[in-house]
């Protein structure tokens, strides 16, 4: 996020977008937006998921690419998803054009990673951090103690070179597949409230590109039927759409994909290409 | 909402609630947050709920009506639960002296139109509301991609006349059974998180009319006598009160009603009037 | 609260934290939130949890209790888990110098007490609160129709001597179990999300003071070995630590400890000091 985007967008409407595994009973994420607003009371809190299954990096990073790009310019994102909390695990801040990422460096921003052309990356300076934090901070819960009083300062215009070194941007194995990148393993990403089973296919979300696709196998069926939306899929028939990030589906009708198929995101799946 | 209201209450603090069917783990309710605060940074945006059953309209509809009214002058209401995403059913939006409320027009707003005797009644015309809109729309997702961005300028004063045209109200069934109004076949309307069993008969919140009430019959139990509050009922013993929207309920002292009945709302429910 | 932090703090910026047992399916939060907007639009609401096991004040104090010292200086805090709702059952008000606390009188706030050194305790009076409330109250849903219209109207400024009398404070058992305080039961006090069992024995949060624990003991385990944090414990061996509030948890690492060893907050548990 460039100076200009820092100055443009003003304090009092500064967005900070929050995601963990925390949960919504525990007493966790309300500590973390209390510490956030200690540092900047004029901050707008937007919680993304606080239900990610606990530990699951790789489906907390997938929640944050799903949402982030619906954001307003000047958007800063706080990832806390962190079975190494308390050892020397970095913490990683990405900027790019439009938003700022701050996470524990253990692949969570790998989709981000993946998605942006033109990115920075920096390591959090604990040291030079240190004026920001508390004094005593506990070893478990970094979340409250590390990521929201920098999270904070950053979104009241505090110089992230302050505090931070800049590092080579993570370059992650991609993580979608298309037609012109088949090298990459088919996979289920996520299974939606709905129970729609979301594959890492990658199309333009109009769906440009699905005729190149013949069918996709997973549970013992090969479903090859293509509907544009839920409501046009036949009952109780799996059918393929692409999705609202531009990701192929697999849907059932008024029901639960995942749920009549007996799938997670642990399934094996494979695609047929036309060519 | 006329254009004073609209003008009284200034942009800064224009409040938008939101009820959906989205859940809490997936990036669907954030999404379509990061859509509207794109259009206008300067809302307070407050949950309903998003733990409705999904495709459950009529759930939606109850939960929308039994929060609406305490809401202040000048509220938004944006709700979501659109098993016909991307086909061609209507969007619909109604003003009151009061409030603006945005659905899918699949019944989700019949008990606004219940209850409200003044409102006037519009339908989104797509080809006006476009220069608000993305210019690639996914099929699946139009909370994120129509709704959204629709309700973000109608918070901001953007005139509803230049995306909308009006219509004749819809006018559904009557949800309420009273008194004077026993054609209604008597039905639960809810079940809470207390396990509070939520009928369709509707008192004033004060508890007049329940004189007019001998039992209440469901699950093989004729039920029969009235408490004021859960903690005057006697324990283990389903008794009849009024709830805090009118609504006569079934509650058991420190206990779930709806779990020891085995009472849901698809259940059985009958009425005996002293008169 | 004095009245210098009540002035210091803009109306703007006031923040408002919530803390119940409605759960995120019902309205009961919406229209709590809808009342507190009504009287106050320029508040900051922000959920605790509403996802405490409903009746539970114990839990509810916790949590209190666990995340309010996050929050900036000039913060209100409404608790509402309140099994007498309707009946005579006080509504206690807590100040300390930098907040204030608005709860039923039911030992939902002995936490507190328990922790502050500097409190001034007040009662509402209904009848000077009247001129705040709805004409016609329910008489099962306070939150709504009393505490958050007195919440709402204390984040504006309004004379708390106008509407309550001062009482003395609560002395509550203490809460807390410490080398220098072992009259009191071992205890647990909370399971949290990820599993870890949480009890009364509190250190401080840097540590200070596991020195004197031999072990603690439950579900038949003696439990010896300290670790920093979660991600020094070896894998599937329960392990002490000092969490983030300085309280003793148990915990196995990427793991349930609470699922494992079959512990509930009702379990037995025993503590051995070294002197």
């Amino acid at each position: 996020m460039t100076e200009e985007i820092l100055h443009h967008s003003s304090q009092q409407h500064r967005i900070v977008a929050l995601l963990s595994d925390f949960g919504g009973k525990d007493h966790y994420v309300a500590a973390m937006k209390g510490a956030i607003l200690s540092r900047n009371p004029h901050v707008t809190l937007v919680d993304i998921s606080h239900a990610v299954e606990p530990m699951n990096v790789a489906e907390a990073g997938f929640l944050l690419w799903a949402a982030y790009r619906s954001f307003p310019e000047g958007t800063l994102f706080l990832a806390v998803v962190d079975p190494g909390v308390g050892t020397s695990r970095p913490v990683l801040i990405l900027e790019t054009p439009q938003y700022l990422f701050l996470a524990p460096d253990n692949g969570l921003l790998d989709f981000i990673c993946s998605q942006e052309r033109t990115l920075k990356a920096f390591t959090l300076e604990m040291e030079k951090a240190k004026p920001l934090l508390p004094a005593e901070r506990s070893h478990t819960f970094h979340g409250r103690d590390i990521f929201a009083p920098v999270i904070g300062a950053l979104s009241k215009g505090y110089p992230l070179a302050d505090i931070a070194t800049e590092r080579t941007p993570p370059h992650p194995a991609r993580k979608f597949l298309s037609l012109t990148e088949q090298a990459q393993t088919p996979a289920i990403l996520h299974i939606d409230t709905f129970g729609n089973i979301i594959t890492n296919i990658l199309l333009s979300s109009s769906g440009e590109g699905k005729e190149n696709i013949s069918a996709v196998s997973l549970a013992g069926k090969r479903i090859t039927t293509w509907v544009d939306t839920y409501a046009n899929a036949a009952e109780g028939i799996p059918s393929l759409l692409v999705g609202s990030t531009g990701l192929v589906e697999i849907a059932i009708r008024n029901d639960s994909a995942a749920s009549i198929l007996g799938v997670t995101t642990k399934s094996h799946m494979n695609v047929e290409w036309k060519k």
